[in-house]
């Protein structure tokens, strides 16, 4: 398998080395010690953060320390509407539903239309339609609908543009093609584009008139977008958002990432039962051949992306997920057996997830900020 | 003096030949017969018109073919709001009037507050305190009100953002390049500026859902925008814009373009009479040395100052202004004469001008278009 990989906002290619990604973009790692201090304020750690999910950080020491003199932060995150969404997508939003329930936090969620449009070759009608039915997944994983805002950026452009050509004035043409590898056949959309994705960054300062802290967690392909908005945003005398930063749900298919472009490797939020046991039944796994190889030398889990839908999402006990590891290891269960497990508590996740979105279409007017 | 001269909607340096713009821009030429055809519609011809202050045009032979065809156009034209309005920046706006009466035609005025942010060095309150005060100088030149609408583009961005993304998905950062002369330490706003410049070109045609041709009046200066746009507007299935181009005010110290950076070079509308008769008293002019020099070699006219204030704007009779022209050249009139005239004429506009601009106040809200 390949060693090369390529992570950007707008691609995710190749087997990805999250340590050569940390010196890759300059992340700190998330340590023991700063867990530690965070399970000092939550009382318990989620399983992402346990398990190292989430497994790099920028300036979460610092957003702690603010927090610690009282200094309340609030969370922002977001969602490029390009496609329905997939449990690869889910992972960033769960971990931000878990910091709003343990800090009280408030949250903006930025559904960037205009990015999507700019870059994909979809109509702006298009992504119009995926932006609202993003929107209903969003509100089923239940946010507080009194501390959650959400909007599109098209919808909420008269208050983000304001904003976001002042963090444009800070930033060159040269800056952008070197830290998103833009150039010269890249549309100007393309270009002007993190400016917007860097407001709601400062957002909570700009409507309170103070320094707010905030903390963006978020699928690690996105760092480049904050690290540009790190150096522009204290020239314009705000604090730096801190930043925890999410690995990738490994595609069925044994990719780095669950891919929307291929609907076999990723199972979506809207699959019907049929498709969820067809896609896992169909998942590349770390097993032998025959069942008699795997009894005799065992599975690789490190590489399955069954397991890898266990360990991230489907099983929330820590003991229980390190016996599935060593028994698969040793060959004491088989890919059926993994895959038929895995595929109930998906359906039955997606069965409570589907009634929740459809709850949601009677909430999208109390949770959407519009200009 | 240097034949070298530079226009782009930045900068104007150097004696502008307007010949070689027309050449170097790909303009047409206003033509008599294009004139002819317009009068039948008019009835008679603005002296701007008359004179070829207004000089060049594109594409208004097929705005008057649509409009012969009872598909009738609206207008567009703007401010770059970086200082006070001096009388070079009415130009167009007195041009743009007639038509409106002329025409009965609607109007768009936009304010483009992020462009002058984005290119100065001035904060975003100094460019919105300039734009309102700007806008106060456009409503006193009597536009309809209920035909007439501005916008600053900070304040109706949720309604133009959309749609400039649509035209920025189709120009490349190598377009604007060549086209606008930013490169590698322009800001990002800098690029992405042109698509917020040509919205207001369709969007007449966006709010009636239906093709509406528009006839934008400008200083040649702000040709490259719509050079650009109309390449891109019938790749999303609108008209290309039809435009009529201004030559500059000479400024008074005799350079090409007013220039609001020196204010001794350019009467601003703000200005007292005091101001009026020092700025006209020290105006550079096409006289002789001493005034027995002037009586015996004759003024160079084409190079006063003086005289093209006449000349476009504070005197309507044609024939006294030729009058003006052969006395000047044969010395039967000398400067203080000329200087002391133009004074008064100024003085008394300015009069009228700054009561308006105070009555003005009361109906910036029933001209305003906000989001």
């Amino acid at each position: 398998m390949s060693e090369e990989f390529v992570v950007t906002p707008w691609e995710v290619r190749g087997r990805v080395d999250y340590s050569k990604l940390i010196n890759q973009f300059g992340l700190q790692l998330l340590t023991d010690e700063l867990l530690e201090r965070l399970r000092k304020h939550t009382g318990d750690l989620h399983l992402m953060l346990r398990r190292r999910i989430f497994f790099a950080h920028r300036s979460l020491d610092w957003l702690l320390s603010e927090y610690e003199k009282g200094n309340m932060f609030y969370l922002y995150t977001g969602r490029g509407p390009s496609e329905h969404i997939h449990l690869g997508h889910l992972v960033p939003f769960i971990l931000t539903k878990w910091l709003q329930e343990k800090f009280g936090a408030k949250l903006y969620v930025q559904i960037t239309d205009d990015e999507k449009f700019l870059f994909k070759p979809l109509s702006y009608e298009q992504v119009r339609k995926y932006a609202y039915d993003n929107v209903l997944d969003i509100i089923a994983l239940g946010f507080d609908p009194e501390k959650t805002r959400i909007f599109l950026d098209t919808e909420y452009a008269k208050t983000l543009y304001r904003e976001a050509i002042k963090v444009a004035k800070k930033i060159t043409y040269s800056t952008i093609r070197a830290a998103f590898g833009l150039g010269e056949s890249s549309n100007i959309g393309q270009i002007f584009f993190t400016s917007m994705q860097a407001v709601p960054a400062i957002l909570e300062s700009v409507k309170q008139g103070r320094n707010v802290p905030c903390l963006i967690p978020l699928a690690v392909d996105q760092d480049p977008h904050f690290r540009v908005a790190r150096d522009v945003l204290p020239k314009l005398g705000f604090y730096k958002p801190a930043i925890i930063h999410a690995k990738f749900l490994p595609s069925l298919t044994g990719e780095a990432k669950m891919s929307s472009s291929e609907a076999e490797a990723a199972i979506f939020t809207v699959d019907s039962p049929e498709d969820v046991k067809k896609k896992i039944w169909n998942a590349f796994t770390g097993g032998q051949p025959t069942i008699k190889e795997q009894r005799e030398k065992g599975g690789n889990p490190e590489i399955c992306s069954v397991y890898q839908y266990f360990y991230f999402l489907f099983e929330p006990d820590d003991r229980k997920v390190r016996e599935l590891y060593f028994k698969c290891k040793q060959g004491e269960v088989v890919c059926g057996d993994c895959k038929a497990e895995l595929a109930n508590r998906v359906i039955a996740f997606l069965e409570e997830h589907q009634k929740k979105r459809e709850e949601a279409r009677d909430l999208v007017d109390k949770f959407m900020l519009r200009d």
